[in-house]
């Protein structure tokens, strides 16, 4: 019996966020809120309290918040993180026997019930309370306990004892007994802002370059940046740059045999020149990738690089460390296959290897390489075929002297895959916003994503195509369903990429039958006219300008469906969380044909009035559109301008009206009509 | 990274049944299955395997279950405990290196490759398991494994190598590396079936004697067993049988103040003759309650007994342990209250003593003396006002030496404390069955009771009545509502209870406004015509019967609803686990009017045939009906028989077809006619 605390009468339950009972930490970035609601309470009738404690992992003290209460023995509270790092949470309940005493007195009273022994009662408690209480609350508990004590009217001693000043002062002073705390303490990582809202480009470098026929090199991408600036980009995302093997090197369209002279694929990485942490020569020394990376700084953006734990046959790691691959009984490394395909290209790392321990330090080894030439993002290649033990170690050891490294995980795998990466630390991931396409689908993802517990730990990173897939939508959608994936995965997810090239030109030729470019660039260096301005491109660049002036795009969690009389017209609002920012998209999902039908704005959701006229701004086209009801007619011609964004400018005070600088808005554009 | 396992590969995560992260374990009666699932996932395509471990806490070696996929990274697998006690449980998973091969080497060679190498990868993983296997299956593996490095076809290779003989070989000697076990050990609490179906019978012992103004004994409550045992009770529940204090005594109806010889209410325990370990002097000795405990399990009943933590201010321990109670300044204790309301006949104990062990140790030792005497099942009076820790303390220290105890929660009180009393071992609780009368009500609590966690711990007691409680739906639906009511407890739950002298004989008068009993039993005895047959006795009995001998009624989980077209009729189905008793019912709510409507069997949950004829048996009127399709016509006359309790009764082999006595079925009934 001597390890209980019998006189505990507190349960506390069903602390949230709580990922996997707490093994895991909840994510958040600096200035998000976070809301943590538990189940409270005690055994009979007295009044109960609870609060939720918080702290940096780094501080001594704990921050105390009052929760309120919300019914059904559930209670609530926040607190907004404002560093980096790791927090630790959990919650607190006990029993408040004067607020107990209080509420009693006052029925007992209005009852008509003599309460002078009541009286006494609560003398005898600020009395308590005046023992364990500062000098000057002490002289002001015991005047408060004489004149209860004292011969005054029931009336007054009633109206005194539960008052606000007695409330207060014994809130402030008396000693909480029994305090229950939650038995676990749970955490929350909390990463910078960059973590929720960034907007990426991934190019080849080696298609860089000014000359049809040349290989690019860093300088050439540094002449990329102002026009990557200039379209709203923050993060540019580049395949590997390290040098690629010769042994079973691609050819042109996946061959399996190349010509002399193909470039082979980045992703078969290592060659006699050099493994992980040096560069294909062809780019450019590391001063070039340096002064690159501090180029594209100056233009607001950060270079993400590639981390693909996989070596080509001629990677030094397969002479200098052969216990890290399985070898064949005919004295060959065991390649990378999915039965029946091949990929000899690629050996495959052991993480079974009883080395494990050297494997794991070289390969955070390679992180840090990077981190120290000024690289905070790396894009993690197949996360999923690597051991999660070693995500979760090489993270965690990264963050400790870099919390502000972002990892995001490219894995299109099945769901608790997924699931796992992010909760063992990946900043953020792909999705599979890729393959849906109708309304339905688009809502039933969205839904997962931000209304379960996957909002806690999951932040999502749209990507409407990539070097590997070209989905079918954009092979029979064309420009039109360019327009509206990038407007969707821009503004359904606060983090959104694009493999940008192909993208902004349009170019759709995949391989037959598969969800494949064409002479993809994985195998081949592609000479760009990157001059050439597309309608997609403006798109591109206005959504980018949109996002970066309305909070209410700049995360993914604030989100509802509006419902529409066309399965076609797919819409939703997003919100900022002072509900300032209000932004309405309406889309056409059908990339050939107009579609008009009846939208519903959910008024109620964007806390605005039922019966007042309200501005729907789209910042697309600069039309403007006076509405007064909840259902509206809208109507969108593909071949024109496929979807809406309109920002929802009330008359409302402190509704819709956020300090907007609008000068950035385009006097030429492409405008819907209805 | 000393304390990393860094070659573990596979994740496990939220197996189930797992009650607050593990804190609470899951309950079971014996030989009733607990069904485990898990995710069980590895990075990476390798083959995974997974078992289910258990054992019992008092055995040393763990048995091992084989889980099935189920899809989507989920695994299952199920046990049935056959002893009483706590269980032990969890998950194992594993990469099967072996299974792997087998089906690369498949594909690749109805792919035409090459499979030489690959061969020669398997007869070293067959001689790798042969170094750890033993003698007799050492000499198999390596002769196997000869045959793969032999010149024999690669057809013939193949077909041996993924065929049975090697496959079961492999499975039973190959060494499991990497093993990952689930980070918890789940609980699992084993407790008789009666915990599961139990049918009770609630009266008030001094009512019992055969004269009027007579108090009952025991000796007249033995006279009474015959009837209980044949209207087919197994449990009878007597309230408090304990000295009842004489200050602030009750009288009839609740009134503050009691007339000389008004015998005041049995929750008041204790007066000058004794505490909870005393017999009231009136209903006779120990010895003669002992008899009348043996004499009732002759009878197949067992006696459970009221266990109310409270005491009249003329309780012994309010002098031997002041400590125990809280004290008003004018010297009195502090009697229970729910402002402005005063139970000055009652002091609660202050379960925030300092004294508190010697507090918990005294009420065991209350629990452990009426063990001795027989009493093996305790009804608790309102144990929601007492500490939740010293519930989960006393039950388990009672089930140490006795864990065929049942502990009855009587707590009709907010939904998580009625979950926390289960979680902490209750093994029965009271619900809000007592308030839940429409379809919707009935079909939505039940679905919350069966289908989502509270499936895993609490087990619903259903009780139509309480001497606290005359719901609305029995004061106005008159004899039809008292028969709908029982039948729907005993058929929905398989533990149900009656208030049963006042509900048999239906007395329905309330305190005007209440859901009261005006001239409760509470307060005064009562003096009842024991051999009046009424058709709710009879439907009583009836309904006894009927669940004894059907399966399919003796547990609470496998129930289903049948859509109607009249939301008056209410309908389900319940099975037995091997499907071989199927039970419908069909019930008129209306107690005034004819309701007639169509009823859908749901065949596919009960596994029938969708184009068979079947015949449908009521139970209560001897009727049968064949019917040939899903949607059935039923119409139920309220004044005749309000319910059908119908057995399907297929002629499919193995559906329906369990081997009944029907001998006891009445030849007298009340029918109902369609």
């Amino acid at each position: 019996m001597e390890d209980l605390e019998g006189t505990k009468r507190i349960v506390i339950e069903h602390v949230q966020p709580q990922i996997n009972c707490g093994k895991y930490p909840a994510k958040r970035v600096v200035g998000e809120e976070l809301v943590v609601t538990a189940d409270v309470f005690g055994d009979g009738h007295d009044e109960v309290k609870a609060q939720l404690v918080y702290r940096h992992s780094k501080k001594k003290t704990w921050s105390q918040v009052p929760m309120q209460f919300l019914g059904n023995d559930r209670w609530q509270a926040a607190f907004t993180p404002d560093t980096m790092g790791r927090y630790e949470y959990t919650v607190q309940g006990w029993i408040d026997h004067f607020y107990t005493w209080q509420k009693g007195l006052k029925k007992k009273f209005e009852a008509n019930q003599d309460v002078t022994v009541e009286l006494q009662i609560g003398a005898q408690q600020l009395e308590a309370a005046a023992e364990t209480a500062k000098p000057g609350q002490q002289k002001r508990l015991r005047k408060w306990a004489g004149q209860l004590r004292s011969n005054t009217s029931a009336a007054d001693a009633v109206a005194w004892a539960t008052g606000p000043e007695v409330s207060e002062l014994m809130h402030a002073c008396c000693e909480r007994q029994n305090v229950t705390t939650y038995a676990k303490t749970l955490q929350l990582d909390v990463e910078r802002q960059k973590a929720l809202f960034s907007t990426w480009y991934e190019f080849f470098p080696r298609s860089a370059a000014q000359e049809a026929g040349q290989h690019g090199t860093f300088k050439d991408c540094a002449r990329l940046l102002p026009r990557i600036a200039e379209m709203g980009f923050d993060t540019i995302y580049l395949p590997p740059i390290h040098p690629i093997g010769r042994a079973f090197r691609k050819g042109k369209n996946n061959s399996p045999t190349s010509d002399p002279g193909e470039p082979g694929s980045p992703w078969a990485i290592g060659a006699a020149e050099g493994g992980h942490k040096a560069i294909l020569p062809e780019l450019g020394t590391l001063e070039d990738f340096r002064e690159f990376v501090h180029q594209a700084r100056e233009h607001g953006i950060e270079v993400a690089l590639d981390f693909a734990i996989q070596c080509s046959p001629d990677h030094p790691y397969v002479k200098e460390h052969p216990a890290w691959f399985k070898w064949r009984p005919d004295g060959t490394v065991q390649y990378a296959e999915n039965p029946p395909k091949k990929y000899q290209d690629v050996l495959p790392v052991n993480f079974e290897t009883e080395d494990w321990q050297n494997l794991w330090q070289e390969m955070k080894s390679i992180l840090m390489h990077w981190i120290e030439q000024g690289v905070f993002i790396f894009r993690v290649d197949n996360p999923h075929t690597k051991a999660f033990g070693f995500w979760e170690w090489v993270i965690a050891e990264v963050h400790k002297s870099y919390p502000q490294v972002i990892f995001l995980a490219e894995a299109f795998t099945r769901p608790r895959v997924m699931e796992q990466l992010a909760k063992i630390g990946f900043t953020q991931s792909y999705t599979y916003y890729t393959w849906r396409n109708t309304a339905e689908e688009l809502k039933q993802y969205m839904t997962e994503l931000t209304q379960t517990e996957m909002r806690e730990y999951f932040r999502p990173n749209f990507w409407p195509n990539t070097p590997d897939i070209l989905p079918y939508a954009l092979q029979e959608g064309g420009e039109a369903a360019h327009i509206t994936r990038v407007v969707m995965a821009a503004t359904l997810s606060s983090n959104y990429g694009l493999y940008g090239p192909v993208y902004e030109f349009g170019i759709n030729t995949p391989v037959p039958g598969k969800e494949e470019y064409y002479n993809s660039e994985k195998y081949e260096a592609m000479h760009w006219d990157w001059g050439r301005l597309t309608k997609t491109r403006e798109v591109i660049t206005l959504i980018n300008k949109i996002r970066k002036v309305n909070p209410a795009l700049q995360t993914t969690w604030n989100i509802a469906f509006c419902d529409t009389d066309n399965p076609q017209l797919f819409s939703y609002v997003k919100w900022s969380s002072d509900f300032k920012n209000l932004m309405l998209m309406v889309v056409n999902l059908d990339p050939h044909n107009t579609q008009a039908g009846w939208v519903k704005v959910p008024l109620w959701q964007l806390r605005m009035p039922q019966d007042q006229q309200y501005q729907v701004h789209d910042l697309l086209s600069e039309h403007k559109y006076t509405w007064t009801s909840e259902w509206n007619y809208v109507e969108l011609r593909p071949h024109e301008m496929p979807v809406h964004v309109f920002r929802i400018e009330t008359t409302t005070p402190g509704m819709g009206h956020d300090n907007l600088d609008d000068t950035w808005l385009p006097n030429d554009h492409h405008t819907s009509n209805e």
